[in-house]
């Protein structure tokens, strides 16, 4: 009989799965579908020797210095701060949106103040505000939405931005200094050799057994244990009889070159040519020296691997229904991005996996 | 319930769930007490991006087309003929011995049919041959007994050669040609992206399930299964009721250098000198192009994980007791080099594994 069974070796399953072996000194069997651990975080070296994320790129970053702490007992870190350009008529243009993308851009020589002055009277004043695009031309207007947030919306998610809820776009800042960064946390590190190692580290423990190429439904019936910790889609526990929650996939088309770089960015947006969105070098992202390099291009799908809970309300409405049958079960939580269907960044997963245990399972006999 | 529990992921554990999930449609509970599959042969992208292998140089080679052609169907392979050399009074003179050895060691300039006599001329005549000293100084003398068996073998196995039976030297040829290959099979080559990628195609089937960092005591109560393969050391099943089987094993040291190559061949022994047997430099072995490369010093160690039965007959006839013991135990199996208390080469494993399924497992319902 195992103490807890935990099903996903992502994030959230395989804090979990430490924090139970190791505090609580509990059995754990943690389960996941595929052939590896670190559900989308995981990397490898593929056959030509180069370190790649299968995927797409995943950049730590946090505020949290709880979560960095916590990470930082299984890996070395690796100081990365992303820089992303998009490619907007012919030019690279460092993105988010900053004082230096609309200098280049439209050629001027603003400074900050005159930034402010700018972006007031390209705005579109609309209140109150409902969806993305509202919240976006609210901010910069017209030109700068189509150029750079229209049409990479329509890409990513198969929706316009007045189709999304506003939280999706206000996600991404505009900013009227220099910071070209994208992002503006306090931790912006990568692990030092790559995330798969870092699982490794965090789940070698004589408490926890890992049981990979198995589904959940391969084994309940087969393999006793008290507790249940469901990191899986929340829909797919209960077999869709809901309805299906709707999730926005990704395809990557991975290309090995045989020179040293591709691009000057880890990654290259486009946002309104082509059909891939972006394009990933992963040599800037690992720091690692080769002589060949390999770049990934990113196409948004509606099929395949679950990725990104669609943001609408239609969809958060048929979760809460799925939660509400959850609550009833005994025995059985259900976290993480695809247990909660809620779009978390890793340090997000992190801390909610954190504070699940501290609130929740230190009380559980 | 799962039909078939394979106690052990090395080269006979992955074979026989390959055969039983894809041929007999069976399902598969695979498990390992280790974090990985492939055993021994395991190998990983190091700290530093280098491929090398966790447990010692593994270099793939047989005259069975048999299982050249079963592994083909799970990797590419890359052609790789081995070269040892052994470091004899500052010398690095090939090995297995052969004629350059020869004129190299003595700044000879002899011819096959001279080194024939010389050999001749050195020999002893030893009658009847009972041990591996025997074996040596009946075909190249004292001299070179001493020089490249004598102290080799005892820090390889920290016996003497007279304390050894004669099939262990007698395994390394002597040769009088020019062939400083180290192996003469058929098949002389590495897997094109390492052991662990092939072992992954190999199981990478929905009716097998892997468990890793599980010993088999830790679940035989708890899971079901219809019929057990173990893969594991004989003696641990019956938890050394007879006694504990011996094995030697190894410990290697890795340096990782800042620089392009360390020695000239994959392996370099030295027989004499040093407590290390031998260094291997594994970009040899895999072709990887680095501008770092990663050796490893090769300690030959009582304590560890086991790597070879140790060849007496003491051994052999604690180890036939445990045989007579398993027969008893019906739907159960021992196989492969720990199952069986016998040194085989990797292919010799496979050829077992697959004569194994052939013979006996196709005709269990």
């Amino acid at each position: 009989m195992f103490d807890f069974l935990i099903v996903g070796a992502g994030f959230a399953g395989c804090v979990l799965a430490e924090r139970i072996a190791s505090k609580l000194n509990k059995s754990v069997l943690l389960i996941d579908g595929r052939g590896h651990i670190g559900g989308n975080a995981y990397d490898y070296y593929n056959e030509d020797g180069i370190l790649v994320h299968k995927y797409g790129p995943h950049i730590f970053h946090t505020d949290n210095k709880r979560v960095f702490d916590y990470l930082s007992q299984f890996t070395k870190w690796r100081i990365f701060e992303l820089r992303v350009t998009a490619s907007v008529d012919g030019h690279k243009v460092p993105i988010p949106i900053n004082l230096d993308t609309i200098n280049e851009l439209y050629g001027f020589n603003f400074n900050e103040k005159q930034l402010v002055e700018f972006f007031k009277g390209v705005a579109k004043e609309i209140s109150p505000i409902t969806n993305s695009e509202e919240i976006i031309l609210s901010k910069v207007g017209e030109e700068l939405y189509s150029k750079f947030f229209k049409y990479y919306t329509k890409k990513q998610w198969d929706l316009w931005p007045s189709e999304l809820d506003a939280s999706v776009c206000a996600r991404i800042p505009i900013r009227t200094n220099r910071d070209n960064r994208y992002f503006s946390d306090k931790y912006q590190v990568m692990p030092k050799h790559g995330y798969t190692e870092m699982f490794k580290k965090m789940i070698n423990h004589p408490n926890i057994h890992l049981m990979l190429q198995t589904d959940f439904l391969a084994i309940k019936e087969i393999i006793p244990y008290k507790y249940i910790i469901y990191t899986g889609p929340i829909d797919s526990f209960f077999n869709y009889k809901l309805g299906k929650l709707p999730y926005r996939s990704l395809r990557f088309s991975f290309q090995t070159l045989d020179q040293e770089y591709f691009q000057d960015t880890g990654i290259v947006n486009y946002p309104y040519e082509y059909d891939f969105t972006r394009i990933t070098e992963f040599k800037h992202l690992t720091g690692q020296k080769h002589t060949k390099t390999t770049i990934a291009f990113e196409y948004p799908t509606a099929q395949g691997e679950p990725y990104y809970p669609i943001p609408q309300a239609s969809n958060w409405n048929l979760y809460q229904k799925y939660q509400t049958e959850a609550e009833k079960i005994k025995n059985i939580w259900f976290i993480g991005r695809l247990g909660t269907y809620q779009y978390l960044n890793m340090d997000q997963a992190v801390a909610q996996a954190l504070d699940f245990f501290e609130n929740t399972l230190k009380k559980v006999k």
